[in-house]
């Protein structure tokens, strides 16, 4: 079987994963509405390409946060790579440096932050945080994230409580007994998610801040109210996000919420999206609508899956392939070239 | 089979009722256009969902016309419970008054007004009215309920003819013989719709009004210009419904008709609103619209089927977590935060 | 099998005709667009009902050209009704005379119109004509239908040439041997379209006029542009129809032109509109929307094709039902309290 | 088998032609939602058809860039027709002189520009270019057309790389050893794209205009924008193309380009426009909006299929036919009477 979209990547998955851990990757809230928005939103944004450009050299890197990447795709924080390849997010890491490109390793990972650090040394890392009610626990990650070289902290702000995802609940999920969160071993049990500190509120980062150098990128923010207040809390970036569809559902697709988020940031910090990026073009529609870069979560689990690290470096060649063609056909050479004139929103 | 979300229990009553009462509970007038819409109509309005609010104590409790319910879900009018479950509306009665919430008895209740009452003392409860030929029958009925503790008289208007429900004259629908419309059962026989009086009219609230002093809910209003009527004609509440789909087929979803009756009301009268609710997250839309509370109807039936009153509760039970967790990720923790700003009607 | 809605019919007619003749009635032109928005289009016009109106005394007879019928439900022209049964148009006659409402023959009938006058005496009945290169045909079917009392003079204007109906092509469709186009005997060939005359235009109006005292409707008319020249050229009544979408595909939905054409002839004479009506809040709206009566075609069909006369009253007779309880449910107990105030389109 | 309109040819060239060859003629580019879309585009536009007008006389016949054509549709450039008949592009330069329209012959034929010519002498006929990395080879290309009478020079400008067409990759498309792209023998190997200037930009415009006398089309034009920049390089016509929506996905339908092409352009040069064309409705619709013809690329190759140029002969006439049907049904008798009036843009 030929490996030819990211499509492929996903029926490999769904046939070869264990069905509870497809699911718990596949789930998303309540109707799985939003989750399905995500994607099917790319598609009423239609390119205006433009012909007779000179595209003969083309240049797709980008920086974020000052940091060079060899594309604008990322990879998105998720938790339990485990579930989809035996040596979990060591593989993820390798792929990600391999390629040259951003890896927010999740603080419900299947690997300690060391183990993902010593897999591929030099890699560009952040690490993705959510606040526990136990705050010396939470102090002491992002302590050992900033010495381990991560580069940003990415605060994850829609989970006070876990969305109702069905299937999850048929089928009783819960990490298998060999597999462990092992960054919080001490700190508590797992999958309990309800550690997590549902007080959390703008103040709190004031407090991470305090805790670290580390640029923090707040992920989850769908309003102009909230970047708003996100800018003035003095956060580094943004990433629009809706959890994939998994927590609250009927919220807007990521890249509707985008074009509110960039309007209300004006430029003052980086926006990232993520959520529905199934394609080379989508990627290219975030940015021309103001994204610096996208995030990947369920796909790089389809690629792990596939064939762990090899899978994800597959998955995000084809990104990159596609993404430097649709540039090409849309008339850039450059991901400077891109933008909102590349796009219109179709009315139907 | 878990009971994970209230389109289970619609399949367990589907699978297990006889046919004949489960079509008489699905069914809507003509094409069935208008109860589908119901359900549809939620799908296209996204929240914009707050982040990083404080939602560590969540409290769902509200007041209807004074009194308070655990949260902002109660019964709606249906009839014939006992082609749901034995003990019928005794069961119903129950359920709502172990949930803390107000459950609205039917004129075509299969059990008589009193024994709802002797099934749970104390519970709230308000009672729904028809206005027959015979005003003398109605009178009777209007003022068993009061005497009998009921808090609240709900006024239909939407019923001068009974809807034309396709499946119903397939299947010649009628009661079983061994049950009975009892609170009626002297005054005539059952399923005579054409009983009901079709010459009511706005000054028929005036004759009500003499008759008690339960405060008066009209049910049935999907205009500005009804609404306006209403609250000139001196009612304490209204309940925005087209009778689940089962009259006039094509006229509005409710969802959009709260729309339009809140902007008339101003405030001057509680709203309600009936019909298409199916997971928490519809309860939050419409608090979000304007409604005070929503009522539920054919899933109230579904979790009779299940269990009788024990099915019902857990048919609450999941709206009430499920209101309680979509108010958490929009970032509410009080009912009173509940706004216009957390929801947008989607354009497609 | 309980004929409980229009479709009923539908479904019959479908089994039991054979399918050269059921793919004739059902044809639209090309893809049936048309045909099937005719439809479609009146499921995206929604009722704003008006509750506690009386609606105890129902009155739902109309005027048409100053004839008055028992509901604003006319037989529209549709040709060979000997295909759907053995008495043809004779059976059609009859019902609407029974039913007390107004019938238009088609030129294209399998009987004369003498056969026709003589089934149902005194029966309210319409002349549609073509007009033809040989316009002494014409002017003598004109002459005989007034001589026999038809009461109104229908002129297509749609069909210049005949529409592509693609199963008409593939099946070779061809009246059998033993029926006729009897009206045109001697004039000329059944089946040969290519003897109406493409050169018509508003001066033959004139050309008609001259003709006869009949009052003439003209049938066909689309656009503001059509309904203003048919007012200016003198005709009585128009009928906004695309010909059961059997000639211009893609053209509007004739519910959706009625709007156009109503606003540009502002009550100057009587619009009608056909195509698409299926049940009687199908006719409610179209009264909203400032028809002052419609005509069914191929459901006349498909009641000739159950049970001739009969069945042709049986769909009559549920349209009428349907129609009186859709008034009462909107809160109009005469047809002239229907106004555009119970419609809105829907934006969806 | 009755081919009565052209879904038939589709369906028969699907059935017989090698999975291969049908894969790469259907082929569009990624989820192939530009492909449907150009289809699907032509469904959202309504006719507003006018009556009685005199339409006994019609003609059809246009011209382009000043040679009259029997009616306003041409071929548009494919490449590889042998994959399709044997004869190849032989038979479609007999058949569209045969029909007196329009043939564009693709560089990518799989005869040379001699044989099409002797095929069909006399015939009119444009060359389509692609401008390659060797430029003597295009100049070369570009003098043998002019020599051979070709009366027109149509530059490709959506091809700087190939589109990705899943199928063709999955499939490992490559031309059959027995065929071969003959006009470039000896300039390349057959398939290799990458052979083709991704550094082309409007000054080679200028280059062009440096080779020959003959007009310049210039094809793939979507915006305002290049639609402008193209009239002030000095073209002289303008396809509306998306390359059949093989290129970049999920830019605009040509049918909605047009509109703004023709807008930009106002009248300074011709424009027509190729893509989703699969009726004679079509082509009506097209040329309302503006276009002074179209041309067919898919249709053309299953008329091929089907029986050669017999079958592409086969395929204009049903074309035709329904092209001159639907102008008479709208009220039209030449093409100089048709307008913008005659259509509007569903809002659904």
């Amino acid at each position: 079987m030929a490996m030819v979209c990211l499509s492929d990547f996903e029926a490999y998955a769904k046939k070869y994963l264990p069905k509870i851990a497809w699911d718990y990757f596949a789930a998303g809230a309540d109707d799985c509405t939003t989750r399905d928005e995500n994607i099917l939103a790319y598609k009423r944004i239609r390119f205006q390409p433009r012909m007779l450009r000179d595209v003969s050299v083309m240049d797709i890197r980008t920086k974020i946060l000052g940091s060079e990447i060899s594309f604008p795709v990322g990879i998105a924080p998720t938790g339990f790579h485990q579930l989809a390849w035996p040596d979990g997010e060591k593989s993820t890491a390798r792929a990600a440096r391999a390629m040259n490109t951003c890896y927010i390793a999740s603080t419900y990972s299947t690997c300690t932050l060391e183990e993902i650090s010593a897999a591929a040394p030099g890699g560009l890392r952040w690490f993705q945080l959510y606040i526990h009610r136990n705050r010396a626990a939470s102090q002491q990650l992002v302590q050992r994230a900033e010495a381990l070289g991560f580069r940003g902290l990415v605060l994850t702000t829609d989970v006070p409580y876990t969305g109702k995802r069905r299937d999850d609940v048929r089928n009783g999920f819960r990490l298998p007994p060999h597999m462990k969160v092992k960054n919080l071993e001490q700190a508590f049990e797992v999958c309990k998610m309800s550690l997590l500190d549902p007080s959390v509120t703008w103040n709190d980062i004031y407090w991470l801040r305090s805790l670290t150098r580390l640029p923090i990128i707040i992920k989850g923010i769908l309003t102009r109210e909230d970047a708003e207040l996100a800018v003035r809390h003095g956060v580094q970036g943004i990433i629009v996000s809706n959890h994939g569809g998994r927590q609250l559902d009927e919220g807007p697709a990521t890249i509707d919420a985008l074009v509110e988020v960039v309007e209300a940031v004006q430029g003052r910090v980086e926006v990232y999206v993520d959520g529905g990026i199934r394609k080379g073009s989508d990627v290219l529609k975030a940015l021309a609508l103001g994204a610096k870069c996208v995030f990947i979560g369920r796909p790089a689990l389809w690629g792990l899956a596939y064939k762990g690290g090899e899978g994800l470096q597959d998955v995000l060649r084809i990104l990159q392939d596609e993404f430097r063609l649709s540039m090409a056909l849309a008339g850039c050479a450059r991901v400077s070239e891109v933008g909102q004139h590349l796009v219109q929103f179709s009315k139907l």
